[in-house]
């Protein structure tokens, strides 16, 4: 989402040399950037961080000068590569000082496990700034420390521990902070074209939704994303929605946080399907994950899938129906062949269709063309 | 992995406002800052940058001065949004050309899908200064810009395209363009223990592997991975290798590339079974898809998988053995109980272990503990 022009905007910084070696995926930047934004903080920056003292001391240090909230993930581990704690204390001027009411949390979730590594005292240090944030599923303590009209924001790097603490601890504090109008956002979601068919399709609607209103197009594994946002009225967002939705006709098959599969299941659910199952093949078994995380919904239900390598001679779950996927090797240029068909209460195709791009990206486009499939012949 | 003393170092910018919004999550710092690291050039930092193209010429600017290796991904596409080219103009003071043999080749791509929108004749834009990298799967060309010392790299933001051109176009300039010595790496790879406890067990090792070698502990889901590096003699990792397998005993599973998924196949080949299902719930079919991305060894062959939601008379695809597992729901802590079992040829179990964390994680976790308990049962 765009900056706009008023209200806080927050950076952040990534820590750790895990992160820059390659050896571990940044979720936690998406997670946050979402989040921020939703709160109506828009995340104008990220820098990802080798564990270095001085590295870490001096991008805080750069940071609260430009923006009034910055969070950091990662580095409050025990050990001596763990140095966000030390880089933000440099750059606050504060010492580092045990807190023995945090020593005390230790202590006691140690006592589980047996002893405590005398590292993990480290953990329980603070600068006197600091309040401390718990972390009832891990070992770091969060710190939230509001000095000179700047907020640093200190987070684990472990994406479950990282998420709970920003529910359950930084959000409502960020809220009750900052004066904010937090953001309203819509999606209209569609299969089966790409982003510049879609920026055609909707002409000018991209770059006037409308007064107040900003607009994006997003592409995903499950199809293109047309986006629109504003700080004002959330209802002003109904018009641009109902425009999209009549100038981009059958590619859309969703809006908001309604999910492919789930509106597939419906789909059959209103052609009297009670339970659905899938037999896939050349797909690693992507259509059946997204099918049993699918929200449920009042459709068919999901009983469950089956992944073939070479047999082809099993049996799928019992169900009303099942719906089978078979996506043959790619060429060339990178585009593969998808086959599908639904076999028992409702039979059909076999529908042909064709998939792009490689690894597990590609896997994952075949189970949603699959699923729009679905969506498409059932209506 | 480590600085290092000597040889160049590289910085990556992250272009696309889609990164900061979390619609995207940046899969390719990851992938590039492990290419790098193995060129010998390690990745310093990375920044996230939005679509701005005074904050993207700024940074090109900037990271110029301190590094000799600037690469940047994202924001090469036809539309207005795009804006990488112009902000690395700027930094350059040099003016955006059309190159007539670009354009040339976007009509010829564009002339099997039809006209070619305007908007695509930016791609075709280029500095004096910049080498085109062609894009065979993609509109976005990439640049090569080598001038006053440091080098500027652009790819597009879609890891496909990017990775293809890494590796038929970058990877081999950077190696004729720098003189660096290699990063040899290996790496001990265990399952069932945590950071702290693995480092506890191999003590000095981490410390003091050996001259001019590194060492690292790195958490992944199929387990914690124990590295050493050098940029020397790639024989000298021999000893701390040994040495690590020595004192972790049975919970090294591997060395180097081999997966956990291959190990638990081959143990199985060595029992006589030939083939392998498996029938999973709780999981999402995290096992059966990391069962059939599993490199073919010659150990027993997988040949299919079944995902049950609800049902339990599913019959499983035919095999000489099947692998049972079902993870319950977690409790309070995020700790949940999973039960693992082997049939047929090789029967085995039940055998209970517990998966720590939560969504996605917890699934793999538990796909990868059921491969170990596996590996562990047959030795």
């Amino acid at each position: 989402m765009n900056p706009g022009s008023q209200g806080p905007i927050a950076e952040l910084l990534s820590i750790g040399s895990e992160l820059l070696a390659g050896e571990t995926i940044d979720t936690n930047a998406a997670f946050l950037g979402a989040a921020l934004g939703r709160l109506g903080i828009p995340l104008h920056g990220v820098r990802t961080l080798p564990d270095d003292r001085a590295a870490i001391a001096a991008a805080f240090a750069e940071a609260r000068v430009r923006v009034p909230l910055v969070v950091a993930t990662g580095g409050l581990g025990p050990t001596h590569d763990d140095l966000t704690r030390e880089g933000l204390a440099d750059a606050l001027g504060e010492p580092l000082v045990p807190d023995p009411a945090l020593e005390q949390v230790l202590r006691v979730r140690f006592a589980a496990f047996g002893r405590m590594p005398e590292s993990n005292l480290r953990q329980a240090l603070r600068v006197p700034s600091a309040e401390a944030l718990p972390n009832p599923i891990g070992s770091a303590p969060g710190w939230w420390a509001d000095r000179d009209g700047a907020v640093a924001v200190l987070m684990p790097g472990v994406p479950t521990e990282m998420r709970r603490m920003w529910e359950e601890q930084v959000a409502s504090r960020i809220v009750a902070r900052f004066v904010v109008r937090p953001v309203s956002v819509r999606a209209v979601k569609t299969f089966g074209m790409g982003e510049s068919a879609l920026a055609e399709l909707v002409g000018d609607l991209l770059e006037a939704p409308g007064e107040g209103i900003d607009a994006g197009i997003y592409a995903h594994d499950d199809g293109v994303h047309l986006r629109f946002w504003t700080r004002g009225e959330a209802l002003t967002l109904k018009l641009p929605v109902a425009r999209a939705i009549s100038l981009l006709g059958q590619h859309v098959y969703a809006v908001d946080d309604e999910q492919l599969a789930t509106i597939a299941l419906a789909a059959l659910g209103r052609r009297g399907v009670r339970s659905l199952a899938s037999v896939e093949s050349g797909t690693g078994g992507t259509l059946l994950a997204i099918l049993a995380e699918a929200p449920v919904a009042d459709g068919a239900r999901y009983a469950g899938g089956l992944l073939l390598t070479e047999a082809d001679d099993a049996a799928a779950p019992p169900a009303d129906a099942t719906l089978r996927a078979q996506l043959l090797p790619a060429d060339d240029q990178g585009r593969s062949r998808l086959e599908v068909s639904l076999s028992g209460l409702v039979p059909l195709g076999p529908l042909h269709t064709r998939v792009h791009g490689s690894g597990p990206q590609r896997r994952r486009r075949a189970a949603f063309a699959a699923l729009d499939q679905v969506r498409r012949a059932l209506g």
